[in-house]
């Protein structure tokens, strides 16, 4: 069987009579769509039209939950208490289930969004609270969490079915941490760099540091972002080496996953 | 069997730091919750809460969706397009469904809140709204329809189960509608005047109008307010007087209702 | 001295991370900017950023309240205690003082937005409130209201400085007033006619109805609508007409005024 | 002339249908109140009432701005962009003149709210940021802070008028800091304590660490709490000692205070 990988990507992010991002063009390189849930972005009508979008481009659905913080869109840093963003994590599954009920389909995957995703790829409490979420509402839901990070202990430690997260456009640490975007030249920019790293990345499972060690690295999921023309040229090009070299761009409910 | 009847109040419907209503009290008078949601009032914690308060008192729960209008409750009559409503409704039966998770409930009925009520009440577009987010989201959920009004229409027109729901505390006119509240003494503030009229409405099937005229009407649930120390007197006093007079107070899961 | 006029637009309507609308363009048509103030859009970097731009661009800056309904942009007609509008209006006047202070200007007039603007314009009570609210927190702000209207009526009766607004881009009906967009060819789109039509309003105080009858009409300033490239080439015709006719396009500030 | 101290207040921090506090009891007791503008909480409603209250009882009034966290109620710590919140705090000061202006009063004092209060507290750009917007918005208003706090320096660096703000019912520490609430026994809920250190702080400049060391501070302001009815006794019994003690109960209007 061929080598299988899943592109994701941050989605419906309108709200209201505004708009923003890229969903159109989005939906013809991925496979897993995260949608916004009205709490940092998006409202029922977003989530319904995305929904139809992903049913129509055979792209599965997660919940991308936020804080809720619109005006930040969900990018600032909130400390709370980790129950109250479990409920509020699990609120926002709810909501999504309900729209997907429009287009006949199902969440399948979550992956929280913003400063969320980066405050739960580090504390362990905000990581376990959102799994928490998970676990009741339905765990048969996917935890996408970035590779290496407590969204990943958490999923284990709760048993829930994990995606393991790496990224098309990011230089990663010896340790096969993401480098920090404040480093110079950690975020590529140059497709063909990037795509030779994300084919390394799936097809043998390593990549080479920024500094130039070679680091085992497991994937399920590559983020692709959608905001600025280059990344979304970086996605399109990553996407097709990986064709090239054989591997299948799948949606999460196709993919092998650890824990399920 | 015994004639039957179920009591509904709103309830859950602090937000963040506040608080309002008077939930313990009313959970042992009703047996059926209508949960705030979010958008007119509610948060995941009070949902949370209420679910489990549900549980423990053998109360049914449902949908309390109102407006997207926290800073006026849910109160002002707010007119958007259909479509808009039906899936704003939609997204809030889903989030509550996932906060029922955490009692092991399923959201059972649904009730629309405040302004949104009287004018679905009034108008077919917005009742039919309604009653197209549960059908999509579930069609086994209960509409709780005000007797006679265009949401009791289009719950019979979407097949759907319905409860049609009266009054304790308000008088009728002669066509079996509510008497508006503008009219002096058609809030019934004399618990035993309300006793009275609620044993003949679920007994006899039958109510004296304002002018005396001998009116039938057909309920399967009567609200409850909880807002004001007499309105909670007079509850609790129907409520004895019905199971004075052999009626069961049961949750709407217990009922036989018309589409079910 | 050169017969005057006044151009205006609503301005700044963008929200967090959400962008809208095309400030940068109509700066260099307009003379006079309605700034959203925080309720159906608008925040304090967007008031921020205006501000600084009617700065350089000479072109004096107002109020632009609306409802408090981010969702519903403001378009949606929402039925609330004149008192409640009144104070909710005066507050976002002040948000926009404190605002301007940054570029040094000073919030010279108000128009209110979308659907309050609609109610306003038909409603005593609405037009009354913002006219309470521009009087409590300065007198000397110009309400700007729609020719003929029930806000014309509140500022001439509370003593406020009034613009009467027309429009250059709409058909009228017998009486003056705009006919309704509903009917077709109501909203002009060639710019020809329009220019035509807006030139003989201002220098001959009348407009051709839409049946062809002359109808004597007289407004101190004019609304440019920004959303659509029509719009936009409509707007930017019509001001070089009135120029060629020998007509100044000046800032509310330079006006002569009824109530000043 | 007689040694003088101003008590200030948080207070109005209602929302739409929501209550909370006990505004009626605080003012009896205070000299200036901290009015909530209308982003952690409050609305033009609860600040016209409060404005209305104020000029009753001879209460000053300043804006207590607070993070745009309604659902937090400002008590969760955000991280943002210092210059996004400069003029977040300037929208909220002028919401509240305006609102002043119902009562014939001028906002003469600002202090910060919540989690706000506490990260300007020690962190400079917080600070400084809000004390950028107060020197903008209206240089005369007197920058409440926290003494010793990193708002002191920034209301010192900015020549802004200072009320060094103290506490009634909380112990310090050998620099003259707040001790941690986490640490038992630091809130005070002894009345005659209380009123004992409050007194020596004002009248001798002076307190007892809780190691026992005394310890010099300058006050100009003690902050009041009203949400537990221990905090309400304590303070009216602190402000009763002071008053025998022959200590001034004024408002910040009429202290001398560093930098006016």
């Amino acid at each position: 069987m061929a080598k299988r990988i899943n592109l994701n990507a941050d989605i419906a992010e309108g709200w209201g009579a505004y708009n923003i991002g890229n969903d159109a063009e989005l939906m013809t390189i991925i496979k897993s769509a995260n949608v916004a849930c009205g709490f940092h972005a998006g409202d029922a009508n977003t989530m319904h039209r995305l929904c139809g979008m992903a049913k129509e481009n055979g792209v599965s659905i997660g919940a991308h939950p936020g804080f809720n913080d619109l005006w930040g869109f969900g990018r600032r840093r909130i400390h709370m208490k980790p129950v109250d963003l479990e409920y509020m994590v699990a609120y926002q599954i709810g909501a999504l289930q309900a729209m997907a009920q429009y287009a006949g389909l199902k969440v399948t995957h979550l992956k929280p969004h913003g400063a969320l995703n980066n405050m739960a790829a580090e504390d362990a409490d905000y990581a376990m609270a959102i799994g928490r979420a998970i676990k009741t509402v339905d765990p048969s839901i996917v935890y996408v969490a970035l590779y290496g990070s407590e969204m990943q202990r958490a999923a284990e430690t709760l048993g829930l079915p994990l995606a393991r997260e790496g990224f098309v456009d990011r230089m990663y640490d010896d340790d096969g941490n993401l480098a920090s975007r404040a480093l110079s030249g950690t975020v590529l920019k140059d497709a063909e760099t990037a795509a030779k790293q994300t084919v390394r990345m799936v097809t043998e499972g390593e990549i080479l540091s920024m500094n130039g060690k070679v680091v085992k690295v497991e994937v399920d999921t590559l983020c692709v972002h959608g905001d600025e023309p280059t990344a979304v040229a970086v996605a399109r090009t990553a996407r097709a080496a990986l064709e090239q070299a054989g591997v299948a761009i799948v949606p999460l409910t196709e993919m092998e996953l650890p824990g399920r």
